[in-house]
């Protein structure tokens, strides 16, 4: 017979141990919170999961002003625009000029280690290598979570309030009721063909291209590594792809009559990105609330998946922050409402800036034109590049 | 055995004598530049077809500067915003405000009685009744067409250009060779029911209503009379609709926390909308060139129906009057490409407009949520209702 788990009590169980996870614990604990951070990998799978890493403004200062670390101030690369490439002509896009914002370029496992690092000095609770079992009692105000250690121990969080920051394939979020939740989704007939490569910068900013052969873009990661993507089919097989035929792949995408040449170098890691949109309504039920990953995903094109984390974690922690000071739980009945209304604003922007730059799969030539109206009536009106740069660099917080 | 066709020598032969025919016709005439006009339809067929009537500032200029008729800005009704509704919210967009620029509200058919007025005042060369049968000669120098008039007498027009502004079903696009065009289109899984009312003004301005039941449009067109339109399915039997069952049907479409009520009356006109994008690449063949709906539809939800028509006659009037003061064709091979720069543009508007405000046929859930999504992010932001204030009331012309 299976041992009765330990009981651990806290205010708040966070199921999760992601930048959302440890960026709410770390806000919750600077308040005198306490928390307990639950994660299924261990530290070092999560710190080599290359993810997209363009910060909003408003996520660098909930890094750098809330004491997580100042590092991504002086190893993250502040961009001031982008370039919005297609007809083979670029048109950059002068984000300080236009709306008076830059976005900061670092790779969402340098944010985690960050943040894991800020919760070990702080002598948060955070569990690494740990899966969650079940979840109990979330509609009443004794909340719980069963847990299996690394060592195969098992536990029983006792919490006021529960938090699935489990990700996309969130576990907390598949145990609320089916009845009353709604699944938004799309499944997109693409995917990116993501590349690592030891090469210089190829261009100051990032491209975005739109071109007859589909989307490509230029990212920087170091002046001696790169990122690139281009749109491929959801089962390509990286293995079919040699560094010559990658390079001639996307120098295509980015060709013009400027002869705009990409820098060339060796590949060192090819991946297949997944294109999905997701939402989760609502994000909470009874005690426990879900952020980020857990409750929405956005296709990587409009550069929102870590920012919406972030954004979900400032409006939950105002949330809790009123409740275990006041007892009074109206914010946090709110939480779901105010955050979806940001969400549904990232996923138009995210399935625009899509729409926008890939080629329509099956080709419709009518969708692929459009797509090159509106890039000409975006790019040559001052309000359509403002009306983009606001959305790229990130609204105002609610 | 039929006689030979009488010979009419021209300089510009323009087959369609709707408001593009017309006005192309009235601005050669003008510089001196000897035109004919044949229509199929008889003038009071064209006088009572209602068609959209909302006229970019720039149309309403072509009209009054050019010595047309100063009638539309006695009997049109200037426009300075629209209203988007959402959520059963109104959010009023303010065109002076935003982007300095007006719209004129001055219906289609009157916008014909004012052209065909003008031809007749100023002695131009206009046939109506008239059925063209054949295009000949158009690589040439000297392109022909042959039509029959009224009393099925049979003529030749020998001009050195012809164009061809006969409409969506236009018979001179149809005589382009296929090898050379492409055509890009969509067919919508909706319509839109359009009544005429005696009514009093139900809002100041015209109301554009995204609704869980679909879309609705309050326009006006005087003091008592109303147009409005909700969208259908494309084969709606209008005489299934009572009077009561539509006003029903209105009234939910922009019901709200505020109450807003629409003012009814007797609806004397009801007619369903097809609605398509379309366009032709090129717009000229040798010697012919489209101009408007023959060229290119857009659905009504942008308005840019006969708008993008006066542009298109603005930049191939510029280039006709080029050719003929200096012989040099060198305009007139530009027309096509200048002419579709605008299209595109008008073409993504129109296509935006729709998808932001229409119930997704089909029900797609994700993207009902996307939409209203979009209209936060437009209506929330100064820079998203500058970017779509200046789309509606038009881009400057080329």
């Amino acid at each position: 017979m299976a041992k009765t788990p330990r009981i651990l009590k806290t205010k708040v169980g966070i199921i999760g141990g992601g930048p959302a996870g440890l960026m709410l614990s770390h806000l919750l604990s600077k308040s005198g919170i306490e928390n307990i951070v639950v994660e299924m990998r261990d530290h070092e799978t999560i710190r080599n999961t290359h993810r997209a890493g363009i910060l909003e403004a408003q996520a660098v200062k909930m890094l750098t002003e809330t004491g997580v670390d100042g590092r991504v101030l002086t190893h993250g690369d502040e961009h001031a625009g982008i370039d919005l490439r297609f007809n083979g002509e670029s048109h950059p896009l002068d984000f300080r000029d236009l709306v008076d914002a830059t976005v900061t370029l670092y790779a969402q496992n340098e944010v985690f280690v960050d943040l894991a690092a800020a919760r070990q000095r702080d002598q948060g609770d955070v569990r690494y290598g740990c899966e969650v079992t079940q979840i109990l009692d979330m509609e009443t105000s004794t909340p719980k979570f069963r847990f299996t250690d690394e060592t195969g121990e098992q536990f029983e969080v006792h919490a006021d309030v529960i938090v699935g920051a489990d990700g996309s394939r969130s576990f907390a979020r598949r145990q609320m009721p089916e009845t009353l939740r709604q699944e938004f989704k799309v499944t997109y007939p693409f995917a990116w063909f993501g590349i690592l490569t030891e090469a210089p910068k190829s261009a100051p900013e990032l491209i975005y291209a739109n071109s007859p052969h589909g989307f490509a873009l230029i990212s920087q990661r170091s002046e001696s590594v790169q990122r690139m993507y281009f749109q491929c089919d959801p089962n390509e097989d990286v293995n079919a792809w040699s560094d010559d035929r990658i390079w001639t792949e996307l120098q295509k995408r980015v060709d013009g009559p400027d002869n705009f040449q990409l820098k060339t170098g060796p590949i060192f890691d090819k991946t297949v990105l997944g294109f999905r949109s997701f939402v989760r309504e609502p994000l909470s039920h009874g005690r426990m609330f879900l952020i980020g990953d857990a409750g929405h995903t956005v296709p990587p094109t409009g550069a929102k998946g870590l920012n919406l984390a972030f954004a979900d974690v400032k409006v939950l922690f105002e949330a809790l922050d009123s409740f275990f000071s006041t007892g009074s739980d109206k914010l946090l009945e709110g939480y779901s409402d105010l955050a979806l209304k940001r969400v549904w604003k990232a996923q138009n922007f995210s399935y625009w800036m899509t729409s926008m730059l890939h080629t329509p799969v099956g080709g419709d030539p009518f969708m692929a034109k459009r797509a090159l109206g509106e890039l000409d009536t975006v790019t040559s009106s001052r309000f359509g590049q403002q009306y983009l740069a606001e959305s790229y660099t990130g609204w105002p917080h609610a």
